[in-house]
């Protein structure tokens, strides 16, 4: 099947602006993000208020679950994205037009500031304090020996985690959810399965590697870092760009990868 | 396929009022929610009888095994509701009669006193006294160093997680069992699995998130808080009504939410 | 498709007396039992023997992991029973005849019998003392500070629990095993692991929640009790029936709520 | 089907030196070992680092869950190698040219440079000293009572280990991906599981069985040995060897293997 080279305009999709159903399906989008970002922080604060010597293992597994579980629910009405990773890679690998995953992240945002919201108002303000809500912090404020110290990791090496990391959770998940025949193969189940276990384990792996407290692990969904930064304030705004900066140069990493490599597996072909 | 629209009549189905099926079903909805409660409440106190520093995880665990079981055991007789919330939701989405909720509703609130009163035959009154029966409690009166002190949660604060945890449940789970197309793709065991995890995760994070002594979690099924309160009666009566106000107001919350997404997927009709 | 009005004469089947195919499949259900038997009782002395705060759950995980295992292998043979509630219930409700659940019970006992026999082999006596060769006991005697006691559960309060327990086991997990429309819409896989877990949870549920030194927890399985008491006697004797008659009566109320419940679930008829 | 015998010429496949194809699949095999070297490399340190009893456990598991995963990424557009172990076995046994595994090892060799190189960005200099950037270590030299002293494992003994688990890992999950009738039967995503968790097993077994400080287990991946031991350098080329001719000494055994076993299963082809 011959594909039409796509033109400029197909590929910004404009008109897509005015199709009520895209507006309608962000909705899904909103409340996905919005309960991801209240079943996510609720699970940091729960996995570290847990008297546990593995909060990390504990946190990681609920990630995977419940990032599953909100892909599977919100699949067949949006798509499933509820993070602006995959509408803005989904948009650059040409799977939906800019417009949507513009609508979409715009939804997102409002849906992490919706969870941010409903946490808000169902934590105490002292454990609002101790966890920074759940949110994404480079670095805390905490009582020193001589005085409050800033603890944490540093700007630059975040930076270079969140695109690695962003760029892993690319690679090797949601290429196959991108991809039709990997999709048809592996079943959507497997696909959404894969997407948490991956998100699971490089929750897991962020926040032990770097083994510095204050650092809260690699955001790997803006649109989560946003609602409590906004809520909150304070020290989640410090370097809160790099969860956007990051994510994003590996989207564009990412698209030039699908770009070079064969779209038909030769190996097969040849047979 | 066209859908006739529904007339009022059809959606209250006062005339199932004489079928004697549902009066049999409701059977089915009697005993699960008896054996629900009895299970749930037992999981309760074993949880925290055991000598683990993290009750709330085993008891998390429990709870989504064993709803996961009873849902596939009683959905082939009444359709697996053996929650308030489950049936008045499917009521308002169309999916049932309102005059057949009603009915599993009270059969429900039913079983879960048959439940309760299972339980209190076979522990020992000490028991009874320290876990409040396993029932749903916002506050407990205990001994502290100047007379009895009573702790646990604000009404509103409680009130405010019922709702939410109600419309993730209902969002995140009860959704896609109520989509056809949803039930098709991931089969009947996938969807009950994915209900009783979600209850899982929920119980858990409404337990530790509040960080508050007292506070049993957010109930998530009225008729398993209305059993253990009628039986024990006392403190267990304080601010019942919220655990049937929360989850009502989500159920309509929920409904408004699946009237506005499109129904058809049209990222899928547009390939 | 129309059954035909069972007659007593197949109700019974006293003619499969002569049926050597029943008494063939009867030597699995003797080994298995056998095997099921050794194997739990190994379990209950290991788990309470390894240095964890958890014995009960350790317990539980593993008795839900062999009993999965040991129906999955004697199913393609007998049917897979290896507990006399399964045959008395399965007669009960027309799924076999009641001579061919008398013979499989007469051989499960016997197997439970060859099981405490090789355990009993195999243990030192210092460890069959302590444990009652794992046996089913409602109470043991114990040194105390003025001379021997005996602690334990009253036998009122352990007949209720051996009711409730094996309602909930029939209710919960055998009822799937009977529904020809359940095995096939589940599998066979699915159904042997509901029942592993099932029980595993009433395990490890019986043994915490009455918090009584003593009591073994609820048997819920004659033929598994039997061994033991016959081979060690004494103290295992005492109570020995409750094993019986409370499994018994859930047995009969469990085959009346499966009379009064609707065959076909007539909410998938009406759509 | 008849096979042609197949010459020299086409075995060694010079002409694909020139097919830009298997040059841009092999940016798949480049990035997904990198990926793997990062993943793995994390995983290792991760696992040490959390407070657990069963560090292994952890690393086995998640080491199962990421190469599962990468294979089912990179299999359409490559074939799944990332190993250069697959890649060279392949060529042995006839699956693919030795051009292409030369072009793809050397892309396997770039990539765990990469993935190295991208891990030491963002772990501090201390935690890269303590793991040895997780790279592959027979012993390490660290602070005894008197002055440093060497702890590991014997070069002879590494050697042999590293064969016998090439050959294991060969024997139960490579001859499944190999051999087609076995993709048809398992299915690809059955496959790739196994392979994972024969992997993560000979992880777990590697590095307990010997009990062994210093010595990090069977490497199992040549490429993902080369990586840190050219970044770090130091202790990591002392016996860098083994890693590569005990896993070319089993795949030729393999290679031998292959040849001698009938390659119809008669059992099936009698019935």
């Amino acid at each position: 099947q011959e594909r039409e080279p796509t033109s400029l305009k197909k590929i910004l999709g404009l008109e897509e602006i005015l199709n009520v159903n895209i507006w309608r399906a962000s909705l899904a989008e909103l409340l996905g993000t919005a309960t991801l970002v209240f079943a996510l922080d609720t699970i940091v604060i729960s996995s570290i208020e847990t008297e546990t010597k593995t909060p990390n293992l504990v946190m990681s597994t609920m990630v995977a679950i419940i990032v599953t579980i909100l892909l599977l629910a919100t699949f067949p009405i949006s798509g499933g994205h509820i993070n602006p990773i995959i509408s803005f890679s989904a948009a650059l690998t040409g799977i939906c037009s800019f417009t949507r995953a513009a609508i979409y992240i715009m939804a997102q945002c409002l849906g992490g500031i919706l969870g941010a919201l409903a946490l808000k108002a169902v934590v105490k303000s002292s454990v609002e304090d101790t966890f920074s809500l759940g949110g994404c912090t480079l670095h805390i404020v905490t009582a020193g020996p001589q005085g409050p110290i800033v603890i944490g990791l540093e700007t630059g090496q975040a930076l270079w985690l969140e695109i690695i990391c962003s760029f892993v959770f690319l690679f090797a998940s949601i290429w196959m959810a991108f991809d039709e025949r990997q999709v048809k193969a592996l079943g959507r189940v497997a696909v959404c399965i894969i997407i948490g276990i991956v998100l699971g384990i490089l929750v897991f792996v962020s926040t032990t590697v770097t083994a510095t407290k204050g650092y809260a692990g690699a955001g790997l969904n803006p649109a989560r870092c946003l609602g409590p930064a906004l809520i909150r304030g304070g020290h989640l705004w410090d370097g809160h760009w790099v969860f956007w900066v990051g994510p994003a140069i590996a989207c564009v990493a990412f698209a030039m990868y699908t770009k070079i490599v064969p779209h038909q597996h030769f190996h097969v072909l040849e047979r």
